[in-house]
């Protein structure tokens, strides 16, 4: 059987190809000449499973979409605490091009906007740091997340630095300020190599599916970012990273995202996928008008807005039998806090027999927090006199300590 | 077995209450006699389950937590698009009591902000409504997401009267910008009385609950709110529930939110709970020290920070075995877009028989974009031949058109 | 002989008939009715003089043209002083109708703007005046400036009442802010009324007249404002009066002024003239279009911009003959500073007689630091052993005291 | 005799020699290092004659008094119409090292603040000027206006330019908005010479007073600065001179002018004086504590306050004698428009004889308007069949054609 997902990728592009509204960037002469017909997408699965249709070879220089990257590389450099001394988290509600500096402590508002962006860069590796070990930096980890070895566009780079006036106005303010080491031509310049670098959209999607995992890397299964750093990065460009549209971006895709002005939009919907939309044509805010209008569509046909809540029954108890000596309870499906809760309920107001065996059996998994839940109930009737048991024959419940070095008899039906 | 949920919920007011920071609201006096000892949380699952500790009697005012129910009632009662053009969705940045006007459309920023806020209570019902209307409208709809009976507070009504200029200014500003039908005092008046409607954290917990259940009330089962007006009004209330710490907010909490001035914060987490915390005393941006405290912990604790990706790996096929002339694809968990992506690339990859059985009975659910993939796979293996079977005693995939109004055969096992 | 004056003020009015650009003041019903032709120049000379041309009779509302009165009154009701702890004497740079509130002590920026003026207006008198006793001070303040009586336009006034949402939400503000005594809405009354009180521009230029003189009345000869108020005054209009035009204004024209939203402007040229213009086409600046090219034509025909040097030598010593025993020294014109030091700079370089006799039949008058320096001159002649004799058949220079009791001798020639 | 005015200079500085208030400029190490006890004053007046109190000869760098020199310059050499498409005039509000751009237009809001005196520097001569070219441009044009060679402090020049991440900021935007030609760093280099030139009190004075004087030099007599850029620069000069403090400096002071942050503080009055002051102690806003003083007290002893009315009443007619056939008017003062008024006022009051004489043996001066209406008068008279002579034994009234070639008869009394 041939997956029908590429199939449906395709007619998504084809339905916004007739979108013809926009511009291509024309501030650099290098993003002018992009080919304004090319339409490509890509997503990449939690499994990495990657999906893709449309211009999927084309190259094109990732821009501001490195800036969640080279950002969460910062925080994993220097640590959440101190980068946030320097980078607020706050949308910004400004147009890419501001300045948007916090009045009080002269913090760019966040690593979304080029001034913050070009502060997170400079405050990469530390401070003695080379602008050659910078760039040398994002361009490792960048190709780490990718998967392939990622270069850089000398000609997109020169051209660019030819035009970087407004960069390297923010740079010196930031110097003035105090708040950036270094040198503001140099920390101009290897940001802009940073937003020089090639990639297509099957890139991006496997880039942002390492977000969307937590920071574990889908195909290779190593951990790439702390789950704390990917946290955090998601939760900015939620906020911010879709510039002055930030907040009708949350209303009407919900998924963390970020552009860049060469076309490129990446989406990351933790838990689930990295996607990665080109289509170089932007609208005035600076991103790119079909890209905009897949992501919309995708959020909408497949669920995927963070806030959509798609039915919310928790059927974490299976059954419940109780016999004459034993009860048996059976669970299922991803015991989070609320599947454990519907648990503990069950157990608060059901009369049981002595013996209490638990069959995870059908679990997909328990989070931290289900599990101590899970284990607290063992612990509690253990304290009333039962006797607790569990059938767990794939060990999803590893060590199953109640509370007290005791485990549960192993039950095997 | 008695529930540890409660207890965990005392442990949590424990660990905060030390915490002796803040100032008690003191720009209206009904407001500045408030308690600053009281202390209550109370969270409801979506199931309905409500569980408390603290001052769970004690009342407020609900203030401005009515921001987010209230849009929810203008919303619902003259439309999305309608109220869009009228009030913005973006995040403020800016302080509850400043303007904040969008300055090409004169819309107020967002809802949760003041001038949005009057607003959109002076859109309640119609063009024609009267004040009282409004009032009541408000009043009821509260009342049943409480599922009880709520009233005003008078004396505090009274008392933010005679100190709203700032509500006043907002209003004539507004009715000068051409944005506000209706007399501003009245907008602010009914504004006020809205503000003043008393609640507990159960109440607060209840209504929330009903946002986490995407608009279904988590007790009566009924749908109070539309799916479509419930996502707008947590994507707002993630990116401006917090007024100027809205980033900071959704980056260490995750959770959509909404604070008042009279010491009450609600969470809404989708797909899970609602939450409510009350303390008096208040932070700088006007949100309860404690309160904010509290969510850090259960957000950190329970892991409901909503960037948080807490295990990705997905086992929508429990197991796949082939036979001679049958394969039986054993599917479980909940059937969103990556499990049953999960299920075709396992589908494309694998040789299987004549028959392919996929047996459902540990499946929890399917989500519309689940149940519609499964279904093209059903019917892609027709295409090619295969005879699809279906195991599914407890009927999570109903009617199950394969495209072309025909069914898989029904499979017992 | 006939004076050219009106010949030449009607030659000007002939120059910018034939703009027909800008539009009458749209926003309240009574002033839309405004015949856009009507077009009027009146002059009044420190001197009492008062020249006019075109539409002379043409009475019109003298809306922010009070602003300057008004405040004078407030200045003389409250003290310089403590009207600064409430209003600022910054220019805002903001159109006539934004807040322009400083940051830190929440003052409006001047007393030019809505903001300033209103809260000028509601300090008039003392803190338990009425908005009666406010409204009736600046009335008889008024009528006494412009030597007749005045009165308001009702259908006037009560149309900007219908209109005043935006003065409203300022006064509310403000109140917030506790800059404020008294009630928001009698504020707002009370200044709308100060607005509505008819003039033509006879009246204005009678009335600003008054502040070229620096506070006398040019007609009565009596003192009307203090000297420091009129400074004060002044200053501000010179900085803040002409709205976010203001810096243009004041460098191509050069003359403290104000604009009025019904189509006035005046003008006070210190020393020299009260100017009121009458022409209801608006710029997009709530200036009057023909009004601004004739105080354009004005300043630049008749020189009257401040920061024009029209001829700059001093010949304040006419002659100085030194004979055997007598030299006299001839003054002549008037002794300001400048006049003064040119005089002393001729004693200390010449070698003088024993006797000299200081000439000041010729002398216009002398300012308080020209009297000083030269009675110190004098003082000091005598100090060296010199006899000083004084010429002063007019009395220009009374008293002469040189320091120490003495007098000069008299000298007749 | 010895003039008092040293003495007077001597007591206004003993007057706030003991204010300790204020910092030295601490953010270059060079201007750190400045004695703060320093303090000296200069006066020079319209004719030329200087005079000086205090630490006269000690030197200091120019820093911000150079942006009206500057200024001036590139008005010259480009023209103003040309330099108001860059440069706006308006005041800014901001501090001196805000970049206050105009949002439409992307014109810095004035030539006072840096990115305004930057724009200045940087378009002096012509586009194709190099940074040398335009270095010794200001450098030659200070050097003539100060009356002797100027040099730059090459420790300050340095030091300033290690610290120059602002301006470097400022002309990058500017670069980026397409304001600037050239290279921002050489824009930034000539323009942090210009401000490193090194003046004593004197050299300040005798700059200012070819302000004062409208352009020609006190000293050599000859026309340095075109009447109508003089009268631009004042104009600016008098609205945004002072930074965020120019409304209060306005109100409080009245006179144009200008502070560095060396210390040092010009003030130019019209018709009157160029003032120097240099204190090095500095307040908040970056101007001299005790140069703010200095110039209070020196503005109120003096009236050289520009909106300060010291007496109006004109007496340009001295006496107007009628005998059997002839009336002699006795002109007297300075004749202005004002003054001319007065005389055509009397004029027509007046029955006069058939032959109507003149008199300006007294008449200082007449400005053009005064000389156009005085021979208006006499034309007028003429037509009335009057006999019109003239008594001008100095020749002040030259050339007196009095409209149709024809002239007065002298009258030799």
């Amino acid at each position: 059987m041939r997956t029908p997902i590429p199939d449906y990728l395709t007619e998504i592009l084809d339905s916004v190809r007739d979108i013809k509204d926009g511009e291509v960037a024309d501030y650099i002469p290098a993003l002018k000449d992009a080919d304004p017909n090319l339409l490509g997408i890509a997503m990449t699965t939690a499994e990495g499973h990657t999906y893709s249709a449309g211009d999927v070879e084309a190259e094109f220089s990732i821009q501001s979409m490195s800036k969640p990257f080279a950002y969460a590389a910062t925080l994993t450099d220097r640590g959440i605490d101190f980068v946030e001394t320097k980078i607020d988290v706050e949308p910004s509600g400004d147009a890419f091009n501001d300045l948007s500096i916090e009045e009080d402590t002269k913090r760019p508002k966040n690593a979304m906007i080029n001034a913050g962006a070009i502060l997170a860069h400079q405050m990469l590796i530390g401070e003695d740091a080379t602008m050659q070990e910078r760039v040398d930096r994002v361009t490792d980890f960048f190709s780490a997340l990718a998967g392939r070895k990622l270069t850089m566009d000398k000609e997109v780079f020169q051209s660019e630095m030819d035009h970087s006036h407004r960069n390297l106005a923010f740079a010196h303010m930031l110097t003035s300020y105090g708040m950036m080491e270094g040198k503001a031509h140099e920390a101009v310049a290897g940001y802009t190599a940073q937003c020089s670098i090639l990639v297509n959209v099957q890139d991006i999607a496997m880039m942002s599916a390492t977000l969307a995992t937590g920071g574990v890397h889908p195909v290779t299964g190593e951990r790439v970012i702390k789950r704390s750093v990917v946290r955090h990065v998601l939760s900015v460009m939620a906020s911010s990273g879709m510039y002055d549209s930030a907040g009708e971006w949350f209303t009407d895709v919900g998924i963390p995202a970020k552009s860049g002005v060469a076309g490129g939009i990446l989406g990351a919907i933790p838990g689930q996928l990295g996607v990665g939309v080109f289509s170089p044509l932007l609208d005035s805010h600076g991103n790119s008008v079909r890209g905009v209008e897949v992501f919309k569509r995708m959020s909408s046909d497949m669920s995927m807005h963070m806030m959509e809540v798609d039915g919310v029954v928790s059927r974490s108890v299976r059954t419940l039998n109780t016999g004459d000596d034993t009860s048996i309870v059976t669970l299922q499906g991803s015991f989070t806090f609320n599947a454990a809760e519907s648990l503990l309920y069950r157990l608060e107001n059901e009369k049981l027999s002595s013996k209490v065996v638990f069959d995870v059996s059908r679990v997909e998994r328990f989070t931290g927090v289900g599990r101590r839940m899970t284990l607290e109930a063992m612990r509690r009737l253990c304290a009333e006199g039962k006797q607790v048991g569990l059938a767990d024959p794939e060990g999803v419940l590893p060590k199953p300590d109640m509370g007290d070095g005791t485990y549960p008899f192993e039950y095997c039906g």
